[in-house]
């Protein structure tokens, strides 16, 4: 008998009929003689019409009081959810985040996780129980309401995992698992059976948003086993683990893009020892995320430095930077968000030294100019006009499972 | 500077508009210099909103589950409100019934207050903040959620009201008081200055359904001084207190009605000792709740006893009835569902024994036939056809107060 994590999103559990659908995963899955904890998110689109309602009353409403607010719709559906249960004869108790013991730091909206109190889930698991926890929150030590912020019911569903030492998290979603790329995009995407967790980490960063990145960055830390599955096709999904067999494996696992991202250059920067740390302290500061840098030398005594910022924080860069124009001095800043990020992810990659030159050469076939590239072990990144980014994907996963590897 | 508890129901509170009122009326009464502890209900139809919910995916779900999903209710409008005050520019926290130490027994779906540890709300106040706490909820030994049934956001307001000494306890409605008779019913009724806990009581238990009579009984039992207003008018309502002033006492305070009730009699009673307690105990035990009680003698040794119920428990006090057969022995048992009670309620009544007369009088004058009559120290109550309730009220109301004492 295993302890199973099951994890559902909104769209999972977004109407009556749905959220039986829900329930019988659960209950075939507890039939079978495992203990299951279901964590679930909001029903549909129910995070939304609160924050609106919010809005409505206040377009600056504090951090506290949303969370309390937002909590209310994994409340709403883990009840309604472990009634469809009853309904079907099983035994089956719903908890908060504050009753299934999930302690956060404060950080309203976007709370980390300390601690998972198990000792609830366990005794209700102890009399046989299906347990359904509600995803995405927990309380901070004043017994106030966090919440995880977005894709934060991921991070629940492992963190419990890890906590009752599960044999599986099930993260169910609305597509069949992890795929080279995009399936709306390239029609020849297909799906993997399995992913190690650094090049989910990588995907998940890089836009494919299957999985929130902060999940699997858990998984791989206390070394739970993810399986990402639809929660309608009752197919197996993809297993996301450590290492994986190797057989199977391409030298290259996805193709991904990001369009939200903008890029920043500043052109003309005095040649100073330090410049680089005072220009990336100043943006870390006031919590704006750099992605990737690039450092090229200019005239005689000064550099440029380009770097990407998601693209919401764009104009925050440039005014921090503008105005601290008399401690870091520079000719001028660039800026463009008709830019996107495509990138191509694999373990196997580091071993392979020609892969990036490949995907370069499918790029060049396709007339796509490369405007920044960026490398780490296991993928390979570039910048592109964001017109072009749809076909980059597409020709660099025919490049690779069309052409390189013969595979379909 | 006082500590002035206000509570507000759902239809105070049933869209963004009505929340901004709300708001105004707590910020109004905190810049006075008050401390203020607010209680809300849910918004509008949303408790029975949640109900069709659970009934499309459950019709016998668990009353635990159905708690944890209603709670929500009162989380929302409890957020929203605060983020009102935010925007007003006062200081501002919103509690749910845990946060806030609301500790019941495990009654699920209509659970009794064991007590309110008032620490939190105290040491927010100390912070010089309005305080949101959610109406109607609390939790039980086991850390679950648990609701206090209809209209229990009026029992929270006394309870906070009581558990911190409150000066005053507002109870915002969307009616200006306590009124002599139903005003839609009776358009010379008016509105009383101030009624006492008994009078009140009888009136809230009599089908008056401004106050929920848990709530009065709570309030007279700690002496938390009541105010019943309307939350849309800004006029002084009516005041509920131990002693009122008796200058301005009416022998009569009100005239009230109850639909809601079904008669049942049992013909040819066995007249053996103890039966009385065999009918009344079974009842109770399945609780059913009895309220008046008549007992004529039948045949020799035969004695006849009728009594009335909450039209909801008819069918169920016939079947438990009929099935004790072999234990109580009757002729037959008669039920009608076609009656109403009508009731005169006033402090005075006990010092004027002309009372009763003057309002059987006035349903003789009007040709309504008396089916049963109840009365206590300071009510009498009478059962009529269900037809003739409405005009019964209006004529004793005209006999009370257009002719007997010259008020208007």
């Amino acid at each position: 008998m295993a302890l199973i994590v099951q994890k559902f999103g909104g769209t999972s559990v977004a109407d009556a009929e749905r959220i039986r659908n829900v329930a019988r995963i659960i209950t075939d899955t507890y039939a079978k003689g495992n203990d299951v904890v279901a964590v679930l998110s909001a029903q549909g689109d129910t995070t939304d019409d609160l924050i609106d309602r919010a809005a409505e009353l206040n377009p600056n409403a504090s951090k506290r009081e949303l969370d309390m607010l937002l909590s209310t719709g994994e409340q709403i559906s883990c009840s309604l959810c472990a009634m469809a249960i009853e309904a079907m004869g099983f035994p089956v108790v719903s908890l908060t985040g504050w009753q299934a013991g999930f302690y956060t730091n404060s950080g309203y909206g976007n709370a980390r996780i300390k601690r998972v109190r198990g000792e609830r889930i366990r005794a209700e698991l102890d009399k046989r129980r299906i347990v359904i926890v509600t995803g995405f929150q927990g309380i901070n030590k004043y017994d106030d309401i966090t919440t995880l912020g977005r894709g934060g019911s991921d991070t629940s569903a492992v963190a419990i995992a890890a906590s009752l030492n599960a044999g599986l998290c099930q993260i169910f979603t609305d597509v069949d698992g992890v795929y080279t790329a995009d399936p709306r995009l390239v029609p020849t995407a297909h799906k993997l059976e399995e992913i190690t967790y650094d090049e989910m980490l990588e995907l998940a960063t890089l836009g494919a948003q299957v999985l929130h990145n902060r999940s699997v960055e858990m998984a791989k830390r206390y070394n739970v086993n993810l399986e990402v599955l639809s929660s309608f096709s009752g197919k197996p999904g993809t297993k996301v683990k450590e290492v994986v067999k190797t057989m199977e494996k391409s030298h290259v696992s996805g193709v991904a893009k990001d369009k939200n991202i903008a890029r920043l250059a500043l052109v003309g920067l005095e040649d100073t020892p330090g410049i680089a740390f005072q220009v990336f302290s100043l943006l870390a500061k006031n919590n704006v995320n750099v992605d990737i840098i690039l450092q090229s030398i200019g005239r005689s005594d000064t550099k440029d430095i380009s770097f990407t910022v998601a693209k919401g924080d764009m104009e925050l860069a440039r005014n921090l930077l503008e105005e601290s124009r008399d401690r870091i001095h520079f000719d001028r800043i660039d800026v463009s968000d008709n830019i996107a990020k495509v990138s191509i992810v694999g373990a196997g990659m580091i071993n392979n030294p020609g892969v990036a030159a490949e995907m370069f050469e499918a790029l060049f076939d396709a007339g796509i100019n490369i405007s920044m590239i960026s490398t780490s072990e296991i993928k390979v990144s570039v910048l592109v006009h964001i017109s072009d980014a749809d076909q980059a994907v597409r020709v660099i996963h025919d490049k690779f499972y069309d052409e390189f590897n013969g595979r379909q």
